[in-house]
């Protein structure tokens, strides 16, 4: 089953740049896959060149169709080195689990990652601004941009908005067991695997909450199944 | 409580590269900051460039002392790229909760990251490799490394291992609750944090477990204290 409607796109483009030659078997360039895997995590990691200089910086992100926001105040670096054109590769990576093998070498993390390559474009309009803003908001907690003060004029203007077009871009992906030799199976040793998932702890209210509130009831992760160890 | 002993630097050195220009009161160069977070995070984000192009590759790590360890397969682009010296920018990120404030505006995330700016340097003795491979199994799963079949030649050679020096590193840590607008904090919204950390489930035994074997305890998160939400 795709979410894509008739007549749409359904994988990237390949271009050198996001072709997989290690371990090809676990990319895929599917829209929906790509899509899934950018909405399930929480931060990116923008990757840029200043005179030579490789930068990898986290920040929040939010997918809207096939566009990726990531924002900032008018005074970030990053934001300015992008706005400016610059190429760009944006790196997601969910950690799903600790694969343990029977032998050292065959040790190994379940994961789901994307990587997206192009130049971003600067949000002009306070519209597309206010729209992306609602993106982010509701990515941290869904239902919250209705409830909390909406950005107000010098708030809309201190932040810049960058979207990053969804084109070359992949996504990589290992799930399952272990993959031991034949021969180290029968050895005495534990093996499968530990899920690891971003799951949410006991809210902490802020001290100087108004009285008689609470938050809503949120789940994590919101993308998969995952039962706490006892 | 510093564990670096007498004599040994305490911070790393600052350099244009390293230098936080947006809220630097939330930077450290405190080597056991930088350490810490390093420990804490199961993989870095790796940037590099090719041909003008910035790649940013997510991969396992392991510190050492003042090296960042990262290996591959001996076919790996990117372990080739960085074994031919290029300028590498390591970038670790821990998200530690999600910051929930009144506004839209002041929504965050706690979190933890560290950036390491240098060149790598290719391990060569197989003794070198094989403390570098002990010391990533033992970061997946503490005191596994003596309980797995060890990397047999074949394997060892297979495996590349590249040791990124801590020189220029630098530590962005954002702690506690949201900070909102004084004339805000009267509106009646939920505000504080809901903590995140990357958390263990009930581990999946292979399938073809040998009879009798059970995990030994572990416990996720690893660094902190962490409470489940009910």
């Amino acid at each position: 089953m795709s979410a894509t409607p008739p007549g749409e796109i359904h994988e990237y483009r390949r271009t050198e740049r996001n072709r997989v030659k290690r371990l090809p078997a676990r990319a895929s360039h599917e829209r929906d896959t790509v899509h899934a895997i950018l909405d399930a995590a929480l931060v990116c990691h923008l990757g840029f060149v200043v005179n030579r200089q490789p930068f990898v910086i986290p920040t929040l992100h939010a997918r809207v169709g096939d566009e990726v926001y990531v924002h900032g105040s008018s005074k970030s670096r990053t934001l300015e080195a992008l706005a400016g054109g610059v190429e760009v590769c944006l790196t997601v990576t969910l950690i799903d689990g600790l694969v343990l093998a029977r032998s050292a070498f065959h040790h190994s993390v379940n994961y789901r990652s994307v990587t997206a390559f192009g130049r971003a474009r600067l949000l002009a309009g306070d519209d597309e601004k206010l729209a992306a803003l609602r993106a982010f908001t509701e990515r941290l907690y869904p239902g919250r941009w209705d409830e909390v003060r909406p950005p107000n004029p010098a708030e809309l203007k201190a932040t810049l908005v960058l979207a990053l077009p969804l084109d070359e871009a992949v996504a990589k992906v290992r799930t399952g067991p272990p993959i031991d030799d034949a021969e180290d199976m029968a050895l005495p040793v534990w093996a499968g695997v530990v899920p690891l998932a971003l799951a949410g702890g006991a809210p902490i209210a802020d001290a100087q909450l108004a009285p008689g509130l609470a938050l809503r009831d949120t789940t994590f992760p919101r993308d998969r199944d995952w039962t706490p160890r006892r």
